[in-house]
């Protein structure tokens, strides 16, 4: 490896810094909120501008474009070998409804920062590197699920499935898509999955733990399991003024005693299961009508699969020991294992890391991301950069600068080390 | 009164159960829901067309219309002396989101029978005998106060105010009510308030009593007391699978304990307290992220003031002690006090009924009514008839049209009684 070294190195000298916040701040202007944050949800108009936003970055460059059938973008470097499986990079640049500047568009500006810092470099790589947007992660915010195009890219979940998830106004994903691909007129089609040499996500941590340890890069050992519940109580609407209690089929209280009992069973005195009642909606949500309909979900993560099985398991039964008179369907919608990242792309981050002086830790990830599906196909690892106070999926977000820069110059050096093996 | 007492009943003879029957399931498809029942929110179209309609059918009898300028609307058949104060009865047309067929139109549909009885029997009255549709009865169902035309026509609320609500597009009554006086071309203006004989008020009773007990009219004696919340609750959006929960302020999870401590302080073995969490919205409302607000409503009732002011002034502590590291904000937005009808409404609706040879008891209503403001106007009374198994303010909201005809036919002979004093 010593013989590669000094060109990975030369790619890190040309990541620019402020090129890269100012793009930050470019995307963060699509779907902007008035609190300074960004609803750029899957595959609307903003989403397009930014798809199309980086292919017009890339011309100057001679980087090439394609869209894949689930709308996954892929921004091109030619190497040498022009038949050789390509490096990869990326993230997404869909947000949460009141999501922020960071998440996951700065995996794709970071991939794309190295992709200009490597073309400036004038460095030649065996492998054509490229820059990935993936379809869609933030599940839920407009598509019900998350990953899309990743899982789909990875055959985790069936293309056809995907195109015909729909969004609250009935609007399909391969509806969607429409407009997405008139957004990049002369993008070329590319077929959905492709042989990948590794894959390499950056990413804010969205989580306190590099800014409490002062390190500036996170190398992700692995991200934690994830299971989501759908709960659907159904009681009988009634008058608030009228309906005695012993009667009352009352779907939020229902709600209320099963999340009281399900908070009792999730609690953990080390903090480390993550259990989130993230959405509840009851009907007809009127001030003097007994609510006859409710229905919340469970966004419940750990590291550890026999801790995921033996608490996940509990859920539905708690709901029907809770449901007082009500009737309850309980939904397990999405279920992920977690993931252990080791061997080559933690490797080389580390190296990368250690070489540029930057200090660094071993992290592991609270959130899911694309990678989880990369990591079925391709050896695979992630990069973490500081947010502040770990806030995230929150229109406070925010990271600094240096440390985003920081992030590109290690993924920088790490492209090029990969793309030459 | 014996001299009087041939005219009112030959009044009874001529309601009509079937043509009554039919009116209730002609307003039925203003506003039609799929399931049965109606959604006729105050002052919408289909609201504008029910007051319409009750215009149109009144025409070949003669009664004329008149409109106040907060949209109350009376029908009226004239009696032998033209200055003399009305006699009123009257409900509201609009419903809860998802309400049922006879709550409000009831009340509507029995007065204005009762005129066409009254009529059809050639009976002359002393008084002028008035139908009453009261405006938004329904509070938060479109805008957010409820008895919205009886609290002004009573003025304990100022037009002004009730003018400038707003519904959830940002609609004020003043711009709804443009609509509302075109769909009634003709119709005269008349000044907000005047003197009122006497105030009647036919209703399904809304509950289970009348059933359970097998009586076909309630004499109602009084209506319970009511006190409105709204908890406001703000938190910190964050990350469902990165932010530790020792650093989280979930909104929701303080809603969920305050509604926890909150029912335990109301819950009464005695099956007399009324309190119902009808409204509760979190946001962002997405799966995967920490809800860093939530707001929620109680509706509290109980026919006692002690007990309403001892339990509803513990509302504001509970919050507070409860809000789990979140701000919390309560506010009540509606304080009703119980009202106790006696004397010469209920006193007519008793010898009525049992002239008629109806099973009838004394009943306190559950549900508050336009009758709560007419009080402070003018001896008041109610009228109640069964509904099925006491559900209301639901699609399948249900009553009998037997039962609805004989409170009619008890109504009828009220308002001749009440006309000729």
């Amino acid at each position: 490896m010593d013989d590669t070294s000094k060109a990975p190195g030369r790619a890190a000298e040309h990541v620019d810094e402020s090129r890269l916040w100012q793009r930050h701040m470019d995307m963060a202007r699509l779907g902007a909120t008035p609190k300074g944050g960004v609803r750029r949800l899957a595959l609307d108009d903003n989403d397009n501008k930014a798809r199309a936003l980086l292919v017009e970055w890339g011309k100057p460059r001679g980087f090439t474009a394609a869209l894949d059938p689930i709308g996954n973008l892929f921004i091109r470097r030619s190497g040498s070998e022009a038949t050789a499986a390509p490096v990869l990079s990326g993230s997404h640049t869909d947000t949460q409804p009141s999501g922020g500047r960071f998440d996951g568009i700065y995996g794709v500006l970071a991939a794309f920062e190295a992709l200009e810092a490597i073309d400036a470099a004038g460095i030649v790589t065996r492998r054509p590197i490229e820059a990935a947007v993936w379809t869609c992660e933030e599940g839920g915010a407009r598509f019900p699920t998350g990953t899309m195009g990743s899982s789909a890219f990875a055959g985790h979940r069936s293309l056809d499935l995907a195109l015909a998830d729909e969004d609250g106004a009935g609007t399909t994903v391969a509806e969607a898509l429409k407009s997405t691909r008139s957004a990049l007129p002369g993008v070329a089609e590319r077929p959905l999955g492709f042989e990948v040499a590794a894959f390499v996500e950056a990413h804010i941590e969205q989580g306190p733990i590099l800014e409490a340890e002062g390190k500036t890069i996170g190398i992700v050992t692995g991200i934690q399991g994830a299971r989501r519940f759908r709960i659907e109580i159904d009681g009988e609407d009634g008058h608030a003024g009228t309906m005695p209690h012993r009667k009352r089929r009352d779907a939020l209280k229902a709600a209320v005693s099963m999340i009281h009992a399900l908070e009792a069973l999730f609690d953990d005195p080390n903090d480390v299961v993550r259990f989130t009642i993230g959405r509840l909606v009851i009907k007809p949500d009127a001030p003097a009508v007994i609510p006859g309909h409710a229905m919340f979900t469970i966004d419940f993560r750990h590291p550890e699969e026999k801790v995921l099985a033996r608490l996940g398991d509990q859920v539905a039964g708690i709901c029907a020991a809770n449901r007082r008179g009500c009737e309850v369907k309980v939904v397990e919608y999405s279920n992920t294992k977690p993931i252990l990242f080791s061997g080559l792309v933690p490797d080389a981050i580390g190296r990368a890391a250690r070489r540029q002086g930057l200090s660094h830790m071993a992290i592991h990830s609270g959130a899911g991301h694309d990678a989880m599906h990369l990591f079925h196909v391709a050896p695979t690892g992630m990069i973490f950069v500081p947010c502040w106070r770990g806030i995230s999926h929150n229109e406070t977000e925010d990271a600094k600068s240096a440390d985003l820069a920081a992030g590109a110059r290690v993924l920088a050096e790490v492209l090029v080390d990969l793309a030459n093996r």
